[in-house]
Formats: structure tokens, sequence, C-alpha cells
């Protein structure tokens, strides 16, 4: 029997790898941790056996215990105090909460002596400030953090490194860029922009104006539901020790997004710029490139932006 | 009126700074601040007034509380987990004691909004593993913690960056090689030679054996005299955001400086494999380049490598 524990249950992210591991037919016991609650039910599995508990990963003693006695076969670490924007206001809670969190994690199974495979969920943002000729990065690229979230999470890495090779742990790590699907909350920026968009074509006007910060930066989106197929692949066939990408390999800008979305709900759009959502040190454009993990894994993304897109629309139409 | 806030106060670098700060016959009014109380005295300085108080710096309260009330003009950081050996055993415990009590310190000056100069003191263990071809290691290098102790320190330095970068604060970075000097604990190197080579050379015999681990490996070693001349040169006139070795730019290996103390002694040593005192992942051979602080502050390291022997043999002579 496969038994996952997940840090940051509550977090979107979880409930479709969840959602994924139920369409895969095999059996799994899951253990769902999170400080918060979630707001979703898992009671329509038939394969996914799911048990959550609300726990602070920065109590070692919980996080010790929960391990222990749920003996995982592997750990999807998902918890993360995600938000760039956030992490400026709030630097030392957003570096707890990523990195002394995970290290609490990783520590308990080192003291556990467990052999148990960890993917540690890193971010795009840890590159930094590149330029376009480092374009499409590769994980090769020298980190470069230049906000505190970014600082969080290259130290999660590093950490990593030295738990791997210090104490022969089973580590993979990835840096996983921009992410968007149904359910994302919206204080990230696609979500926001879909549920501005849904409101605007609810109020029955054909024309309005949506609230944004800098339209024209340019992302690399890959859909949810992608990712969590690479995460999987990743807890089972990534190579220890190795740092992946995750990402669709291609750039598009907001704006373009905004596009797709509008003409997707027959509105038309003005774009209020609010200068609050521009952050100071951001990258005009990032793009990742995803060849070490199709080369390795066989992964790619395969939803269409297209899709992603209409899927997150009808998401806020429901909600 | 020169207010410095020291952290780590009980430490030998500490002792020396105070040491130092009293010879440039200026006026000075020093916190001391560390979990532990100092073992030694300070009633007979005349230019420096000292007052202590013992602090953990992992609580943000009384972090902020003593910065607000003693308004420092500067801070110089030497609280420190510092030994690599136990943050192998410890990892978490040298993680929070180095990266999350600098935090705190630093998150402390940024809420309270003071325009403050702050050293934050990091280690040449943040190049980790280097070959002979990077000597001598110069600032630029690309760093490669391997360590806990050592990605504590490259946190530490990140970290700086961004409240420097984002924030707009005032500090000076060091990657400071191996110090020595009298007053230093024997849980260091060569303090725990010295101490050896005094107790056998007491004993009464000609020759005896000492413990050691590896002797071969070869080490940059600068007097602490020297290292806290750098530390306050680098307080009054270092550049805001720059990184700076301390070190003296000179390879000695351990067998070497057993040889000068035995013979400063007047007795034959031979030397004890210990394999728990030999690192698993330790370089063979690390020297630092001094030619950027030379460069920019006229600092260089003046006291012969003969001199802080002998002067760390008297005081385990006299202690």
């Amino acid at each position: 029997m496969n038994r996952y524990l997940i840090t940051g249950f509550s977090g979107f992210v979880a409930r479709h790898f969840a959602e994924y591991l139920e369409s895969t037919k095999d059996s799994f016991l899951l253990k769902g941790v999170d400080v918060q609650t979630p707001c979703f039910m898992f009671d329509h599995y038939k394969n996914v056996k799911i048990d959550f508990e609300q726990v602070d990963l920065l109590s070692k003693e919980q996080v010790k215990s929960i391990i222990k006695e749920f003996q995982p076969t592997a750990i999807l670490h998902l918890a993360s105090f995600s938000s760039v924007a956030l992490s400026w206001k709030e630097p030392v809670r957003s570096f707890r909460n990523n990195t002394n969190i995970f290290l609490n994690l990783i520590d308990a199974v080192r003291k556990l002596n467990m052999d148990v495979r960890i993917l540690s969920v890193g971010s795009s943002e840890e590159y930094g400030n590149v330029n376009d000729n480092d374009l499409p990065l590769t994980e090769d690229r020298r980190l470069n953090p230049v906000s505190p979230y970014a600082v969080a999470r290259v130290s999660q890495e590093y950490l990593s490194q030295i738990y791997i090779g210090g104490y022969g742990m089973d580590i993979v790590m990835t840096r996983s860029f921009n992410h968007i699907g149904p359910m994302q909350r919206d204080v990230f920026v696609v979500s926001s922009l879909a549920r501005q968009l849904v409101e605007l074509k609810r109020s029955g006007k054909k024309r309005g104006a949506i609230v944004a910060g800098d339209v024209s930066i340019i992302r690399d989106f890959t859909d949810v539901r992608d990712v969590v197929r690479a995460y999987h692949s990743l807890l089972q066939r990534g190579r220890r020790g190795e740092v992946y990408n995750v990402c669709s390999g291609r750039g598009i800008s907001l704006k373009e997004l905004i596009d797709i979305m509008a003409s997707q709900l027959g509105v038309e759009v003005d774009i209020t710029v609010d200068d609050r959502l521009i952050r100071p040190a951001d990258n005009r454009k990032i793009i990742g490139s995803n060849e070490k993990i199709k080369r390795e894994l066989g992964w790619s993304n395969v939803i269409p932006l297209e899709k992603s897109l209409k899927d997150i629309i009808d998401y806020w139409d429901e909600n």
C-alpha cells in the first residue's frame, strides 16, 4: 500500500494531487497535514483513503510523532508561505514557514532513521533576476534569490542537499514555475484576473475594467493537473539528489492571458493598473526549460493553456 | 558617542573587540548580549563602558526591545553556533542559532526603521568544497555549502542581501576564515592542540603524544586581534552590501602549527590520530584572498603566526 504524507494539504495543489491519485486506480492511503483545515470534502474517493490532521509544522514534536505513527512511504512537501509579495511584508514569517518547517520535516525523518522518499517543492523564484540570454532557465543556472520568499526556497534546497549528502536521505527537489488551475485562491494573479472577468460578465456589461499590476510581464504557466502528475513521477522515479524544473517551457504575457479569457467570456476589458500590484525587483520575462524532466521521466505538460483558462473561468462561475 | 551593540558577547572575539576599542582611546558605549554570561570581567576599561544583558536572540521581542532601548549606532553580530562538527549532530539547532537569530536581529532593526550599520559575520565554510585551482578564494566565487553550518551562513548572507536591496538597510558582510588567539575555547583545533602541548610540557616529559584529526590539512589562520581590527574597519568604512574575506592569504598545515608550538615549548610530539576528529567532506586546503579588504580598507594582518601561537601557549600556561 502506498502511504503518502502530504503537507500543505489544504491548498489547491494537494487537492489536485489527490484527484490525480484517485484517477490512477491504484490504492493510496493519504495523511494530509496543514495548519488550516481543508475547505473541500474527500469522501467521494474510491481508491484514495484520506486522513487529515491539523498540524503546525513549526512544532518539531508534532511533526515527528505524525511521521512516526503514519510511517509514510513517500512525503510530498507542499506546505509553504508562497506569496512573494507577502514575504516582503512579513519576511520572518515567510522564512520560518518555508525553510524552518521543511527543516523540521526532514530532521524528523533523519532522527527516525526512515527510508522514505521526500519531494521538496521549490520555486522558479530561486533563479532571481535573469536576463533574456539566460532563457529558458536550466537547472544548472546560478541561483540569485531576490525576495525573502526566494531566499527561503534556496535555503530549503541547500538544506536538502546537506541531508542527502551528509545523512544519506532520499530527497528529490523541484523548482516549480507558476501553476494555474481551478480552485486556486484569488491571491494568485491568474485566478484573480479570471474572477474579475467572470464578475464583469455576470454584471451584464459588454465592457468593463479589471485591476491588475504590470500585465506586460511574461511568465511560464503550467496547469496544476500537469504539475501534480510531474510530482507523482518525481516521487516514483526522480533521481535522488536532483533538482527538476517543473514548467511548460513556454512564456506568455498576462495581457495575452487576459485577452484569451475575455474572448472566452465574450467581454471587452480595460485594464486599470494598480501600482501596489507591481513588484519592485520583478523580472520582465521568466521561462523555464523542462528538458531535464522530459528527458529523464518522460513527463510533459499536455493540458492546453486555453483549457486551463476555461476551467478556471468555469470554477469561478460556479463558486 | 559610539554605541555598539555586540551579539555573542561572551565569546573570545567580542572580548578582543572590546580590548581593541579600549586601545583606540575613543569613547565607546557597548551593549553586550549573549545567551551565556561572559566569564571575563570588564571593569578595567577606561574608554569603553560595557553593559551586558543575557538574551536569547531567538526571542524576537527581547531583541527588538533591546535595540529600541539601546539605540545602537552600529551592531556587530558575532553570535553563532559556529562548530561545523556539532552542526552535523544538531543541524536544526545550528540553523536556528545562526540564521534565525540573525533574521530576528535584522528584522527588529527593519521594524524600528533605524539607520544603523550592521556587520554580518560569515564564514569561509560558505565556499564549501574547493579545488586547488580556486585558491586563493575570492569573494566572487560561487558558494557551495557542504555542512549544515555552512548552509546556515549562506542563508544569512542571502538574507542580508535581501534586507539591503529590498529594505535599504546598511549591512556589510564578512566571510571570516579560521581565527586563533588567546582565550579561544579548546573546542577549536589550534586552542586544543596548544592546550595539550602545554600539558605535555608541564608533565615534565620531553616527548609525548597529543590527539588530533588529520593534521595534513591546510588552513588560513588569522590572529583574532587582527580580525577585530578588520571588523572595526568594516563597521566604519566597509561598503554597504559588500562581502569581504577576512583572512591572512596564507595557508599552513596543522602539522606545521604543531611543530612551531612544540619547538616554542621545547617538547617533542607524537601525533595520535583520532578518526572522530576527521570530518568526512573536509577540504584538504583552504586559503582565502584578502586583496579586497586590503585594497578598499587598507587592512592587513600584522601579527606574525609565531606570536599568535606563543600567546596562545602563554594563555593556556596561565589558565
